[in-house]
């Protein structure tokens, strides 16, 4: 069966890396033999690789108002693995399977109601950040704060959100990237 | 009397830009004559401007701990001149003068209240989030969101913290970055 695995969390990924099989036990039927990648790589930055996310941000885009479930939802259900950083009642934080420093980690809403994105242009209801959303999103963020600190990246990091195709944003599920580890440049993309 | 605009909200600037003075009116001794640039041009990324960006947020953090004043509160007490883009009763947000995207804009709590950065080595207390801060950690968030909206970039923005010198922090008041009307790179810095 073919791998299944949205592109976008396998973006940037070489063919050498793609090419190793994983089985990944108790997943559904999507996911029951699932090519993931070998432990993360960093590649060296280039503007192919810039250009294949944003590719992957415009096929996510999409589909982004469906309201359907996105990779996040398997894998705050623990349909699929992931290494988890932190969790608590209402928020999730685990690694990026595609860092682009030595610490990145993802951390998400565990319900999105309605939080696809922070923001965007749409006649829908209830899917980007309204202001009932601000006590979550506060959440969100002190979290980042405690993964920081369990990543011992405390001398410094960057919270990173992406809104939207024209920001690279390829999941629609609000997320909030921690990056460090590394000096970080800017601008910041 | 020399320029003492920091550092920091000058970096990238090229000579020709600094070398046109501007006398700011109702400040204070400081800033009673002050050295600001023209109206922002965008710079080309360059290795130059990753470096100065990189000293800059060192030297900032040599005084982070000292809790005194920084340039936000002088923005945020009208006593040098910005372009505000929102402001409510406990968040301002204005444009960067050194804009990295069309849209660069700087949205700050009025009231700092420890929250120096997101997270911090310290022995001393109230100088980064706790958990107490989450309500206006995510009020700024929201604000973000209203920018975005008021600005025209629903299409696409990037939201960025900067947290320590290692990620470029140079001011520190805790601030997000809402950057936008343009495509964004990847990875973000």
């Amino acid at each position: 069966m073919a791998a299944l695995v949205p592109f976008s969390l396998l973006r940037n990924y070489s063919p050498f890396m793609l090419a190793r099989p994983f089985i990944v036990k108790g997943c559904n039927l999507n996911f029951s033999k699932t090519v993931l990648p070998l432990p993360c790589r960093r590649l060296p930055f280039s503007a192919r690789a810039t250009h294949d996310e944003q590719a992957a941000a415009k096929a996510a885009a999409a589909t982004a108002d469906s309201g359907a479930p996105t990779i996040f939802d398997k894998i705050i259900n623990k349909e699929i693995p992931s290494s988890i950083v932190y969790e608590d009642e209402k928020v999730l934080a685990f690694r990026d399977i595609n860092p682009q420093a030595p610490v990145h980690v993802l951390v998400i809403p565990k319900v999105r109601d309605g939080l696809t994105e922070l923001a965007k242009v749409t006649k829908l209801p209830y899917l980007y950040a309204e202001a009932r959303h601000g006590e979550i999103l506060g959440q969100l963020l002190y979290a980042a704060r405690i993964v920081a600190e369990k990543e011992g990246i405390l001398d410094g990091f960057r919270v990173v959100i992406n809104s939207g195709p024209s920001a690279c944003q390829s999941v629609y599920h609000l997320h909030l990237h921690v990056l460090g580890g590394r000096q970080m440049n800017w601008p910041p993309g």
